[in-house]
């Protein structure tokens, strides 16, 4: 399938759009085009065809401007990615068009009192070269810190390794500003602050396209890597529970899979005791000793431990085994496998958790990220499912929503069917504003087909 | 009232003791022989007459050995204390005898990996003042932060400004070592770390003498100092729990008043608006714009903000109008007030609150410190009190008691009563190993009393 807009010439594109760098090649436009939607069977089926038609790529802000004013001119859709290392297809051009690439928008601006002020397209581990050596790192990344950039963060994430101690990007004060650009025929430059960032905030690039960010970072720690085996998964949630809530103990990671998903940590087998739970944390070099306390008071046993940052060629950062990595080592092994994103919240969430597992057993092979929710410790779901159909897959989440348990639903590029399930009047109002044409990232936000509200 | 301890010839033990520094002048021996306690009119009375009968100051570990064993041969109570800022008596020599005065043993020994190991007696403005420059700060502190010494805090204390964030001394891995000297005819040093160290935490020096410390810091912030007025203390209360659940803005101080107590705080008089609640806060500089949304969505105003640090001879820092600051204001202008210690927690912690002002109105005007406790976010109350008979006093906490707010009854030395009113039996069983005469802070311990299990 070739992408969805005929009516162009496209070499006629790249001469008008010179000296801009434009990929016009059909294999890499097809790499381009792509992100991690083939986790999901059902994203796969419907979007492996998708392509758009011209990767345009600027090198500055200037140039993005100028792609979207001669975008807009012609009513070519503009998708905007990352490093495409999303899963949901957020990056993947429905009507084809324009990718914008913004991996070239990639300059570290400044850091100020713990805020840096980056582009959009700077990488994580990037980004965080430049602010380590001063002592401040991230306060949450995905699992993909190693090649994702921090504008498809923003545009794209939720959460990550570090939400334990900060929540995600929905919370106040995580993202402290933002430069978008409009879709219009003069596209006009907006600086966003304080609420005003959050229509768009994890919008895909649906109403406005982010060039730059200012993002609160956390003062560097000195972490410590270690994973605890238990005898079942039971155990190791109540001890990761009781991590979470361990005032004292500071913590960047609590994740927790039975062995059905453990099993397929390749590199970390030689440590594993087979058919028992793991927890892969994070904590803070001091609290090794409290640390071990805890473990000892909840019947684990360590069975792996290292400072972060000493990664070998052997065993990767732990935290590329959790969030949404988990599944791609599943995959490796297994292509049938994919996985589903819940919350487990509330006082109950442990027996939520318990009552999941004792009615899918290994057909969804536990796998929790420990969170802050709202204050609170929480888990997110990220299970793996052996997928078997459609149709089974959506009983499974049928049975998670009427048990109280909301699914972000991974199987969607809708923006508004993969979270809360409603229309945020915010972010469509901001469309409204910012791309009255519908052209950025086409087909992702339902609410954009309804009517206008008058 | 002498000291009680009357067939000692206390120019003997002068010289005995010397050349460590001793303090034998009556009036110096009583301010010595004092804290707090006068906060509470029913430890008034019967504290007002309790002196020791000898300062001693060691200004080494090894002085402190060698005056533990003296006293341990001639049976000579030994009642340590750190800057005396405790408001339950809990350095009060109740039996007379030696005042422990650790207050020279202020030496810094060391930071390393965030972690400060320094002597008992070191205050912790001084601390702090070794620290800063290396950007590590305090994980909490109580609001004596200029007065009190380490050793005094983590004996005497148990949480303060910070709570918010880290919880208590109760917490795992808030203290990470101590060293501890006991009192036998040759006292023995331990060096406790991990677990260990809690039945000498809040133990007020029964079971030991603490030398050293080895406290975890946190990663110094630049924080921001602001005071929101609300119409009522219940949407300051509410924007207080949604400061404190909102995961994306740090935070090291929510404090809640009512008018009742705010009235109090003459420094800030010239900023507040009669008759309306505040909030006193600490968030992170970088938060601001967040902070300033939240107040906004509850209805705040803010009527005063600096940065921290910035403190001048007319303000100082707003964490000493908090904590138990609070009611040193209100009884610098009303001789007659008290307060309470008690605990707003679990999911209708702001329904507790609300019943409790309900109930008791300005008899008790409210003062809440946020904290964070078992990983959730709770209040303490610290409600003032217009004190009118102990037995009114004591038909307050009955209510609050059977209401489900536990209270941690500041009017009381005795160890177990002020605290989770249950004997802490690794507490007592620390106490029989290294004070097997009870000569240790004699009278605080409740348990020390009843027959030891076999």
């Amino acid at each position: 399938m070739d992408g969805g807009v005929k009516s162009i010439d496209w070499a006629q594109v790249v001469a008008d759009l010179a000296p801009i760098e434009c990929i016009a090649d059909r294999a890499l436009v097809r790499q381009k085009s792509r992100d991690f939607f083939w986790y999901s069977p059902v994203l796969n089926e419907r979007l492996k065809g998708v392509r758009g038609d011209l990767v345009v790529a600027p090198a500055s802000e200037d140039e993005v401007v100028r792609t979207l004013a001669y975008c807009h001119a012609r009513r070519i859709p503009v998708t905007p990615r990352g490093a495409g290392t999303g899963n949901y297809g957020q990056a993947m051009p429905l009507e084809g068009g324009v990718v914008l690439d913004l991996s070239r928008l990639d300059r570290f601006l400044g850091l100020e009192d713990g805020v840096a002020r980056v582009q959009a397209g700077l990488k994580l581990i990037d980004l965080e070269a430049h602010t380590l050596p001063q002592g401040w790192e991230l306060r949450f990344h995905p699992s993909t810190r190693r090649t994702a950039t921090i504008g498809g963060f923003v545009a794209g994430g939720s959460g990550g390794v570090g939400s334990i101690q900060f929540g995600g990007l929905r919370n106040r004060g995580n993202v402290l500003g933002l430069r978008l650009v409009t879709m219009e025929a003069e596209p006009r430059i907006l600086e966003l602050g304080g609420d005003d960032v959050m229509p768009a905030v994890h919008a895909y690039g649906t109403n406005g396209i982010i060039t730059e960010l200012a993002m609160p970072l956390a003062r560097a720690w000195p972490w410590h890597e270690a994973i605890v085996s238990f005898a079942d998964i039971g155990p190791a949630s109540a001890f990761a529970n009781a991590l979470g809530e361990a005032d004292g103990v500071m913590k960047k990671l609590i994740a927790v899979f039975d062995w059905g998903a453990a099993q397929y940590f390749k590199p970390l087998l030689g440590h594993l005791v087979p058919r028992q739970a793991i927890a892969l944390v994070m904590i803070n070099d001091g609290a090794r000793e409290a640390f071990s306390s805890l473990v000892a008071a909840h019947g684990g046993t360590p069975v792996f431990e290292r400072p972060y940052g000493a990664e070998s060629d052997d065993i990767p950062p732990l935290y590329e085994f959790t969030w949404n990595h988990t599944t791609l080592w599943a995959l490796k092994a297994d292509r049938t496998i994919t996985y589903l994103q819940c919350l487990f919240a509330g006082p109950d969430y442990l027996d939520k958790i318990a009552r999941t597992i004792a009615t899918f057993g290994d057909e969804t092979p536990m796998h929790l990220e420990l969170t802050r929710f709202d204050g609170r410790i929480a888990a997110f779901g990220l299970q793996l499912v052996r997928y078997t159909s459609e149709r089974r897959l959506y009983e499974i989440i049928g049975w998670l929503e009427s048990s109280g348990i909301p699914v972000a639903d991974p199987h969607t590029f809708i923006l508004e069917d993969g979270g809360m399930k409603t229309v945020d009047e915010a972010q469509l109002a901001f469309k409204r504003q910012n791309d009255p044409l519908g052209l950025l990232n086409p087909g992702k936000m339902k609410a954009w087909s309804a009517p206008p509200c008058s």
